[in-house]
């Protein structure tokens, strides 16, 4: 019986290990994963006390100093979350089942998929989700970016930079920060197709066309692209724990701001909640929180 | 008129000004001192991304990134906040005056003063707030350590590691971590004298001794002492804000979990608030959060 596990090696789950650990909580991380999604971001500014760092390099870093306090990190998929009458949690990975005393869910958020024929086939043969990882790969090559936030635009200004021709296909109208719509309109190699369905990925052993219509019924126009980049936004990773801990209508976690959900002992931070995300400090943060918050509860529990 | 003006130089601040200005908000940063109170802490295991660093360079870095980002730092006293019709605001300061549309006060905490006769006479002279800054003052001297919490027996503990001799004087019993008391009761040179009120502090050019009493009209002890270390807690440094924003009883700004005060376009993160306290990533991750949503706070108010 752990005093607790925390789910996911993100910068939410990593923080939370290094504070559970100083705090002497007999902790154990499982995560599916190493380091979540800053290891598709090549450069960060904004993580404070680094000027400038990639994900994977500050990943590495938040991992030794998890290492150095929680020496128990497990590389298993959760499947399952548990209530016991007792109080306490079952948690069941791919590999294995596990007993603990209080559960932090920082398992994060992951690239929602297209769902459109040819997409799954050519994932990782031109299909990407992540513009500044596979970016590089299409150097003079012709690519669509498929989405209209500012993730969307950001990927296809970022690739405008590297192929020779950046489609941008969008269902509606952007929903994009005003700097980042300038800065893409005033690259001169991307084409808007404002208001176009992306209906499927073709190819032989890489992607060669993407074909979109104007609405489901819609004439066809082929795209001849080498790369197609999803970016229509993230999907949290709370399966294994629907129907314990309440979630809201996107799928994240309901926590109040003391990392708390609806079951006590269950706690959540990062990405996969309802707050504010896709920032590496503010994940920390709240892992650090979930992790002061759970030895409270825990103290309490004890006496 | 700027966007935004940040009052405090501590982690949540200077992370504000990062996030705040790399939104392109015309941003103006004002503070009494440099760093906060990371300056006087010497050794930080549990901020990410740094195995070890001393606060002060670690707060060197965050200024450093933040001036990266935002140019507009003033070394200047916030003495009162104004609350214009418009609903715009005015900051006034002890040299001058600035108008903004809106407002993040993240001006920390300073530790409680013990409020005896010879306290304010001594202080920098035996009197100190900061067993860290100042412990190693005291090589083989006697030092009194004032106070029952964490950071009062963690002073207790540091400084029976370089004094000849410690007191720790607590009023009542000692409200701290197990791990901590453990730690301390096993220094042979820490002499704890519990249930006794502390009362003055005498000397001539520097401290001398230190009075305690067992009641208010008890009879009076003097314990022959070179240096006092007062560690009774924090204040938050709100006075600027009270009657402005909602404060709770220790005079701590009310926020959300968004950091939003009772005020639109005021907002508060860091140690100034009624949230998780005293650690860096979790000031820092809720002045990005405090940054973020005053931007969408303007968003709003343009459109």
């Amino acid at each position: 019986m752990h005093d607790v596990i925390i789910i996911g090696g993100g910068p939410a789950g990593l923080t939370a290990a290094v504070y559970a650990a100083r705090k002497k909580m007999d902790t154990l991380v499982l995560t599916k994963d190493f380091g979540g999604q800053p290891m598709w971001t090549m450069d960060i500014e904004n993580y404070m006390g680094y000027q400038f760092i990639t994900g994977p390099e500050l990943m590495e870093k938040f991992d030794e100093q998890a290492r150095r306090h929680a020496e128990n990190i497990r590389y298993e998929d959760v499947q399952r979350l548990i209530l016991h009458e007792d109080g306490s949690f079952g948690v069941i990975t791919d590999q294995s089942q596990y007993a603990a005393k209080s559960i932090i869910i920082a398992s994060g958020k992951r690239p929602r998929r297209l769902e459109v024929p040819g997409e799954a086939e050519f994932t990782g043969r031109g299909v990407s989700y992540c513009a500044t990882c596979d970016g590089p790969l299409f150097a003079n090559k012709t690519v669509a970016v498929i989405g209209g936030g500012n993730s969307a635009l950001q990927a296809a200004y970022e690739l405008s930079g590297v192929a020779e021709k950046v489609y941008l296909v969008t269902r509606r109208s952007y929903s994009a920060d005003p700097v980042i719509i300038d800065k893409l309109q005033q690259a001169a190699n991307v084409i808007e197709m404002k208001g176009y369905i992306s209906k499927s990925v073709q190819g032989s052993r890489a992607v060669e066309k993407l074909t979109v219509a104007k609405s489901d019924r819609g004439e066809e126009t082929d795209l001849a692209v080498q790369g197609v980049f999803v970016e229509i936004g993230l999907e949290p990773n709370s399966e294994f724990a629907k129907g314990v801990v309440a979630l809201n209508h996107r799928g994240e976690i309901l926590v109040d701001c003391r990392c708390r959900t609806n079951i006590p002992g269950i706690f959540a931070a990062g990405d996969v909640t309802d707050g504010v995300d896709k920032q590496i400090v503010i994940a920390a943060g709240d892992g650090a929180k979930a992790a002061l918050i759970a030895y409270e509860y825990l103290l309490h529990q004890i006496s």
